[in-house]
């Protein structure tokens, strides 16, 4: 590990984010929320820690492997500690933990909150917690598509964007090329999402803030009841659009931008992801009918809405599902494993890790039947190698035991077992609201101090593919 | 396939079921319990019927593979509808999908009753509920010693028995010289358990019930209160000790007779299984301590007997665990997953399976770091060839996929969430109660029909392995 070298990284990367604290300092001034002073500050801290951090530690090594771990994973636990600083400073949040939660919930586009009430915060503050969203999912895309792969973390390697660039094998140039084209069509995405927003009635501010946490999959609203509060049949049916394209790899769109639109058809992945989604949707729609909605036309809003929301773990409500049946309550649980297509903002295991896992098994019971018979498991058309496969199947392993432990934690913190795995799930999965005691219409405020570092810890591991974390407690990883 | 050979064995099999639904018949006329022609006329037809299978078709090829297959998944269903006669005939469970599930229960080795009340049913009736405990775990250990490992199923390969027997590889002689191996070994465990149960004051006819359920992992008993009932520690301590034994794969007994007792140590599942016992024991003792229990040696009693009974499978019940805080029934529906060694009457994953999952993943982790490294997973000092690893990946998933899949048709019966993860759980695992409205002190009388056949289908699926049942759905299997 060379730390002087992942140091100089971590201290560029905080030189951007104090830009990017800039952002809604404009906001402040035309709103006169008072915040003006506390997003200040927070870029001169943060930007004095970066420039120090990056010119007190030079070093021209090439980035390796370990370091590529490190920059990542402490890129994220760093970004969460700065980007607090406004909450803290203008006294939205005053307590450190809750700050912290609600950064790293915003940062790995998780969307769990423990405000309690939203509406009356300063406008610039809100818009700063949906732009972490968005600039998590930035970081997100570049990092499931470009460095991920490279990496070769729980199988990734099946999804290197093949996006134009040098062939060049070294990491720097490749990983740069990708990431501004499909920057590209994240913030092009971002700006249709606004500008239809704002043709539904949104104002600019608040239009800006959901596409934010749309296109991130994140959550936030600037609303206490998220999407519900706007009561528009428009504004529900183009977040649904836009929380479903968010959870679509976003090379396909990168392909589907150049003219290439069969391209999504093409993708296995997409295939399935669009028949979960579908099928879902008619499943809710088959259960709520008659129970909880009486005109097909509000249980097919409601029910798309609330299918996509959840599988593309961004979390927003316009239902209050915990007043839907038993079963259609437990749909939406399995969605929140599911999660969105691989290379997509979306969290949860990825479509692509599902199928997989269901293809495996069917090869297995194939070989009892045909010992001698050689049947490869394959995505598209492509056969997936061993390895990779091997892959798949101990990050869904570690993803269980990771979720069965820290449930293990939080009934310890006095949840009830329903609330602990909900939050476990809901915050590992990067979805936002769970059930129980952290469904819909709660938040995560009333959980001990304990269990919420836990849920920070889970927000972290389930957004960088928890490999990126775990291979940080090998102490093989710190010796030269 | 060959369909006449597998009727012929099945046939063979009922022939063998009618003569041991003779056994209870000396205790019906002992107690004059009335139930002497019920168990009289239930042997006569599976006699008529098993008859007729075994002579009509006549068919002297040699047994392969799917006959295999087909002949336990088969063998087991079959036992269960005609092993339910007593309880019909005698009227102890007048209906059929009820006697059906209390059988499969039985034979399964699971113990989830539908029984509201057991005391006061014929005497002969109860012997019969115990006795198919017993006879579904002769059935489970030649299976996971001897048949699956030679079917391939699930990663079984590893636990093959290493008794001395024909190296001869024809499949015949070498299962039954396995089979009358470990039937001595569990017989002779049954006579001590029941001798030491007569000692703590039961009479001949309980200690023989609970022994066969205990060494079965059953969990049947003879009261209402289970093993509570008796208020005797000596009694509690006797049968947390054989559940252990019983958790414990069944060649390593073997070995320990024939005097090599540090067959034991040598094992790594048992010395894992020993320290799951051992941890979830004392986490349990640190958890109830002043807040369950006051005094530490009631504690130590009640948390060892419910961490052994539920880890093994066993599902006996001393104390109503739903009582207990929130994190001791978390850790128990752990240790439901968990579940016995392989090649021990317990069901669930099994401490291997869950063992080599843990080492998977730590590989995978330790490949990120050192990509040309090469390491390969051991159990013990073998190095686990790469298809028997991928098996038992693909049986994880599977396993989930199941419990995943079971969970929503029964949260569609209308069961509440962790009632119907609960209920499967405890039936998949081969448990018995579960947790939620089919708890320590509740029963399965409460749920739908459909339920209780998706729960008959659990326990078979649980109890065969997941593979030795599915195959029979691909189409590819019936064709010649």
């Amino acid at each position: 590990m060379n730390i002087l070298l992942t140091m100089r990284l971590l201290g560029a990367l905080l030189m951007c984010l104090a830009v990017t604290l800039l952002v809604p300092v404009p906001f402040s001034l035309y709103f006169s929320d008072g915040a003006t002073p506390a997003l200040l500050l927070s870029a001169l801290l943060t930007l004095i820690v970066g420039a120090s951090m990056f010119f007190s530690c030079r070093n021209d090594s090439e980035l390796s492997l370990r370091e590529g771990f490190a920059v990542v994973s402490f890129g994220w636990l760093l970004f969460s500690c700065f980007g607090a600083l406004p909450f803290l400073f203008s006294g939205a949040i005053p307590d450190p933990v809750n700050a912290i939660f609600e950064t790293m919930s915003g940062f790995t586009t998780t969307g769990a909150t423990i405000l309690t009430t939203i509406e009356g915060l300063p406008e610039s503050i809100l818009l700063w917690r949906a732009l972490t969203h968005w600039l998590g999912g930035m970081g997100i895309i570049v990092l499931s598509l470009a460095i991920l792969p490279m990496l070769g973390v729980g199988g990734m390697q099946l999804f290197k964007a093949e996006v134009p660039g040098p062939t060049a094998d070294r990491l720097k140039p490749r990983i740069q090329d990708t990431a501004k084209l499909l920057w590209g069509v994240y913030l092009l995405l971002t700006a249709i999402e606004t500008l239809l927003l704002m043709l539904g009635g949104m104002n600019f501010y608040e239009a800006l803030c959901h596409a934010f946490a749309t296109l991130a999959t994140g959550g936030f609203s600037t609303r206490n009841a998220s999407v519900g509060s706007y009561q528009s049949a428009y504004i529900d049916w183009i977040i649904t659009l836009f929380m479903f394209l968010a959870g679509v790899n976003f090379s396909l769109h990168y392909h589907a931008l150049r003219g290439r639109l069969r391209e999504y058809w093409r993708s296995e992945e997409f295939r399935c992801y669009l028949g979960i989604t579908l099928g879902a949707t008619l499943l809710l729609i088959i259960i709520n009918q008659g129970r909880v909605y009486h005109s097909l036309v509000d249980n097919l809003r409601y029910s798309a809405f609330q299918a996509t929301s959840i599988l593309t773990t961004t979390g927003f409500g316009t239902a209050d599902y915990e007043q839907w049946p038993v079963v259609a309550q437990y749909l939406l649980v399995l969605l929140m494993f599911i999660g969105g297509c691989a290379g997509s903002t979306g969290g949860g295991i990825k479509v692509a890790r599902v199928l997989l896992l269901f293809k495996h098994a069917q090869v297995q019971l194939f070989r009892l039947i045909h010992p001698r018979a050689v049947r490869l498991v394959k995505l598209g058309d492509l056969p997936v190698a061993r390895d990779v496969m091997q892959a798949i199947l101990g990050f869904f392993a570690l993803y269980i035991g990771v979720f069965v432990f820290a449930t293990l934690l939080m009934t310890a913190c006095g949840l009830d077992l329903l609330s602990a795995a909900g939050a476990v799930i809901a915050t590992l999965g990067n979805i936002g609201p769970g059930i129980g005691s952290v469904g819909p219409i709660d938040n995560y405020a009333h959980i001990l101090p304990f269990g919420k570092s836990v849920l920070i810890l889970c927000m972290l591991l389930g957004r960088l593919e928890l490999f990126t974390v775990l291979v940080l407690i090998f102490p093989s990883f710190w010796r030269k």
